[in-house]
């Protein structure tokens, strides 16, 4: 049965890196130390780096990246996270995630500009750009999922309006023994979720902090 | 040798309960939800509520209960901790804590105003009331402490005062896994701790995620 996951990063104090806008950094300089356990990772070597060597950490962070990838049957993303606004005005732009994007799945792009068509990508990702209200987008998603999950990447705002209207059965937050005291508040507006959800948290060997809510 | 220690309560989004300043219920009502785990140990049933039956849990939380008790040979305050704020204009009121204090040893109140004489209870606590730099209380603490250690007891802005300015050399922060939305933020200011001090984690049987920064 589809479940609708969220999986994010944050620092101890709640703060997930803001992208800065530009292409060279999109996601802003704290995204390193915010995800460097999990870019550590033998799963996120060789999905997003592209290193088959088999190389990368193998303990508790592994465990979580490789779930990461596992059971996404289709993709939901702000129009800032496919890289939208970077080239706002041309039409043949294809976002910032490249050639082959590491989804492999119907990515939906929620934006509020002037519908665009489709754009297929090597690999099984094809983008989709919608204009509607998110429970009609994931309605879409969860039928394209057929019986995988439904993952809302981010960015950190589109997350936070999915887990606000209550459609998210786990969230996973990996938490960064860093203090970043600036970036996107992750948790705002979010009081109680642990009375809808069963919260779990394991310490990892890199000392990043695994918390789960589940329902 | 002295060491200077903090205890913090926070939240997962980074709060610590907002105190409302009456005293009936001082801390406000986040506190109990923040501090349950801590008020079911051992040492705290029988430290602050005077429970001596032995009754309470005896897991990962007791063991930093017990420690909290541990070793501390003078302890600093804010006014507002003490309760110095709810009868500032009356000259024999002697804080909120009760006949016996829980803490045994002399306790330092940082305060703006007028100094008074200091307030012996019973139980070997005695109150002073300081009006200059935190460092020069810490200083006479750490001499009061006799070899012993220096807690800065809070509340969340002394406590924060001190980090700041490198002057705490074991922070202990007890994170409850709920989201509390509201509150004094625990974190702000607080930037690049990890880079001073070494971060490590461990979660309680309650779920009580225990993150510890030592110098």
């Amino acid at each position: 049965m589809t479940r609708v996951r969220i999986d994010l990063f944050s620092s101890l104090d709640g703060y997930t890196a803001a992208p800065d806008g530009t292409s060279d950094n999109p996601m802003g300089e704290d995204w390193g130390p915010l995800t460097a356990s999990y870019a550590a990772t033998r799963t996120f070597r060789e999905k997003v780096f592209g290193d088959d060597s088999g190389a990368g950490t193998t303990g508790i962070d592994e465990a979580y990246a490789a779930a990461f990838f596992t059971d996404v049957g289709a993709e939901i993303m702000g129009a800032a996270m496919f890289g939208l606004h970077v080239n706002a005005d041309d039409p043949n732009w294809k976002g910032w995630w490249g050639d082959e994007p590491p989804f492999g799945c119907p990515v939906y792009v929620l934006t509020h500009s002037a519908p665009r068509p489709p754009i297929p990508m090597a690999g099984g990702t094809t983008f989709h750009f919608r204009t509607g209200a998110i429970e009609d987008v994931l309605a879409e998603a969860a039928v394209a999922a057929d019986g995988l999950d439904v993952r809302v990447g981010g960015g950190i705002r589109t997350a936070r309006a999915f887990l606000r209207a209550g459609l998210v059965d786990d969230l996973h937050v990996g938490i960064a023994p860093i203090v970043l005291g600036r970036g996107n508040r992750v948790w705002d507006d979010l009081r109680g979720l642990e009375l809808t959800h069963t919260v779990t948290s394991e310490v990892a060997e890199s000392g990043t902090i695994h918390v789960t809510f589940r329902r």
